[in-house]
């Protein structure tokens, strides 16, 4: 007989939120607040909410007693409490309920009624440290050079960038697909490239432009992040499979830079044969575990088969609500427990090593990936 | 310590099987009702049979009790109550211990043996609504008109089909793949087309034709249901990802006219992300949790993840066997049961809210979505 | 209520290893293990061990009490104890351990360090049979032999090989992908394909030439191994999909022989639905199983949903270490006992015909199949 399954006791697991983004801390209507909980860009046609769903369940079991309410108080009732105490004073008990060690925060997306990024290290009681979107950085750039002077511009400005930022972060699934060609492109591919762009404007979606991205962040050495998997209706999913960067993994596997892989879901298991097979690529559980509440426990086993322990990292993706910050948190924890206490209670790992493992990923891979102090 | 998981009991939960077919209440041998119970067209080999499997086992769960037999009995024992009782009988029997609300019935497939529709829904004992099958209206009308009239008689038929119809249904996945090019043909690439197919013969299977049949849907304003996911082997596999509709998702977005992704697996998560996105998106756990028996429950699980619960419809998918139509229905309750018994007893969401994301999932979505009464 | 879980108890089930490799009985350093524990070729980065994983913990589970160890010892101090009983002791009571009736042991890869492939079976206590690595054996035959020669050569060849084979293998995945055209090709486009080969050298990876190998298999009649899914990064998992055999499936739906689809995850789900629609393709659950550890059972769940109980195969696909046939073989009878054991608890089967099932999974398919005595 198996007797009854107990979770391990996460609740205090040190946490690194190794990818996440800025948050609002201006009041927010209904509308406004439940947009922030999907990928969505649009109102929910009738009869549907984006609140009913595992997001908002979770939202409501993790958030509501941090704002004094029983866990699972209706979305109406919670939404009257949080502007009763205030934007600010909500964000920062959502924020200190995270209990994180650190957060790693992307310098995109630009978005209206987004705080300076300082608050959110403030209001969490935890270090700072920067992710820096290539993409963005690129296009901050590119209307003060010509065409022959992106090249070098760029590469000093990430070069600028660098001190204070840990990691860099790549958005080439949304802005082209994953199925990049691998190879680094010639200066004159990327000149006439630059010269197009500079033409035709718009935000920089050129595969050319965006493989000189990647490979002048890898001759600056830091891990990259590589957003793939789901995300919003921006990207074509189908082209967000991290098995299509096969090949970039492959090109720069000597080259002593770490890729990580961000999101996954629903290719996650793809991102565990890639972190298995090759000794430079790492898998996050970012976003994914933060949207999917009570059915996280059940991804992150996914996420648990063949990635080795040192491979897998924790992250919210957090950004806008200081709700997601602890429900990424929280679920994490969570669900790790019961994955793990699962495991043990099948005689498959002690409870000792087990945990051992959740400390890896919650905060130890981190702490070593991005050289944390 | 998680205690033993009391599934919630949905045993009487009202559902609408949004999508299914006609049956035969002809007499068959044991080797047509084993191919009923598969989407293989062809015996299986020696040592195998199609009913050891999970369809099978689900079978002999649910409906050999209400043929007055012992759960589990022997598939040859069934069948030999069966053919005792009478086909008649047994699929009165069948269809009444379902409890449907009511079933959409796909126009199609025509196929020798099958009962005509308004049967069902006696037997059923519950209102049937029409689902038009595009493909085989077009088809229908085709031999009666020149290229140049193909349109015009198309969207003639169509229109005088609507009423008692519910919504409209495409197989382009079957006849094409879903890598549709999602632009509305121009007139006259539809009669090019057309003028094609009335002199190469067949079925209809020209993308442009395909894309055609889906526009003038879209101007007919019902709720399109769309074959994604598995099916039988007349399909590609690999091009019935329903993330490869995203552009069609994209073009349709402000159009007004829901699409229902039926079936899914083993893409169904791609389908909950495309639910979650787009706000016209929905999603039909159809012939996966009929077919999937004891293992459903796993599944809808992960149907659950990303898509809003006001998104997610239940069907059938049953053709031929009134088995099937019970299968689904208990099969679905069940699992929906023991998978939001889970969450409930992981305290990711009250039993309250459980049961209402139930009924929505079960019949409500559909009562709104098709305009039920 | 729904009770505690009580697992089928399969821990003497009967199996067939229907594909595994030859085994080394060098002694092994540390780190050389840990890459024999890994589809990875290069050594882990600082901070990552390869043995810190599902098929760490699984071997440490199942593999120290053999030598005379509690289980879940560390690795290290299993390194030890291995060592001071030396390498030929271990193989033997890990070998004795896994209780197999049978292994069918694939001609290739050839490798250093491998032993004979009759230390297998002698180790073992079981009978061994050949699956012939059909790209090793043109690889073997191609240097004495003109471009002209070649079909003949290969044709005589495999037919020389064939007594003592139970099947062969094809790793076209790796060599090309899984995207083949379906159809035999023509003499003349295998004599001008064998003519660039024999002129460009290097190993055998022309898709024309691949698909020589598998007809010309097609017509010996033997069963063909396929391998299909995730393996090590020589193989474009992209490519590796089984669903882009289908028209492979369909080209030789006649022909008598039957198709294994081998490994198959992440995309076990698309084999199961192969398997379900094409009479003459089967799954086999190696490597997969192996390397999961704790989580094999809920991948095995995924093995049960599409395919026909007697369509799948348990395999180890160990290769090198002693330790992965016990632990392919310990971890599958393992997880089918909990993975059925819940089924029965749900009531969705009896206790009498899951273990049925079992034993089709475990050796009756296989013995059927490969005609094993």
């Amino acid at each position: 007989m198996v007797g009854a399954v107990s979770p391990l006791d996460l609740s205090a697991l040190p946490l690194v939120d190794a990818h996440c983004h800025a948050i609002t801390t201006a009041p927010l209507d209904d509308a406004a607040f439940a947009l922030w909980c999907t990928e969505a860009d649009d109102p929910a046609p009738e009869g549907v909410s984006y609140l009913d769903g595992q997001l908002g369940w979770a939202l409501r079991r993790w958030c509501a007693p941090v704002l004094d309410l029983p866990s699972h108080a209706p979305v109406a009732e919670y939404l009257r409490r949080r502007r009763r105490l205030g934007a600010d004073e909500a964000a920062a008990r959502l924020l200190r309920a995270a209990n994180l060690s650190a957060l790693l925060v992307d310098t995109g997306p630009v978005l209206g009624g987004l705080a300076d990024h300082a608050v959110l290290g403030t209001l969490a009681g935890a270090p700072t440290r920067w992710v820096i979107r290539l993409e963005l950085l690129a296009e901050q750039i590119a209307p003060g050079c010509d065409a022959a002077g992106f090249a070098p511009a760029f590469a000093t400005a990430l070069r600028e960038a660098l001190p204070g930022a840990v990691a860099v972060k790549s958005i080439a699934a949304y802005r082209h697909g994953l199925h990049l060609d691998p190879a680094r492109p010639q200066p004159h591919e990327v000149t006439a490239a630059a010269a197009r762009w500079q033409r035709d404007g718009g935000r920089l979606a050129d595969p050319v432009l965006l493989r000189h991205l990647l490979w002048t962040a890898v001759d600056a050495g830091l891990p990259i992040q590589l957003h793939t998997g789901w995300g919003d209706r921006d990207q074509p999913l189908a082209r967000a499979d991290p098995a299509l960067l096969q090949p970039f993994c492959e090109a720069t596997l000597g080259a002593g830079v770490p890729l990580v892989l961000l999101h996954c879901y629903p290719f996650h298991r793809q991102a565990g044969w890639l972190a298995q097979v090759y000794p430079h690529v790492y898998a996050d559980v970012g976003l994914t575990v933060t949207h999917l509440g009570g059915r996280a426990a059940a991804v992150l086993g996914e996420f648990l088969e063949l990635a080795p322990f040192g491979k897998l990292l924790y992250s919210s993706d957090a950004i806008g609500l200081p709700e997601l910050y602890l429900v990424g948190a929280a679920q994490f924890r969570h669900g790790l427990g019961r994955v793990l206490g699962a495991l043990v209670a099948d005689g498959a790992v002690t409870a000792a090593d087990a945990v051992q493992a959740a400390e890896r990923i919650g905060a130890g891979n981190a702490a070593r990936l991005y050289h944390l102090s």
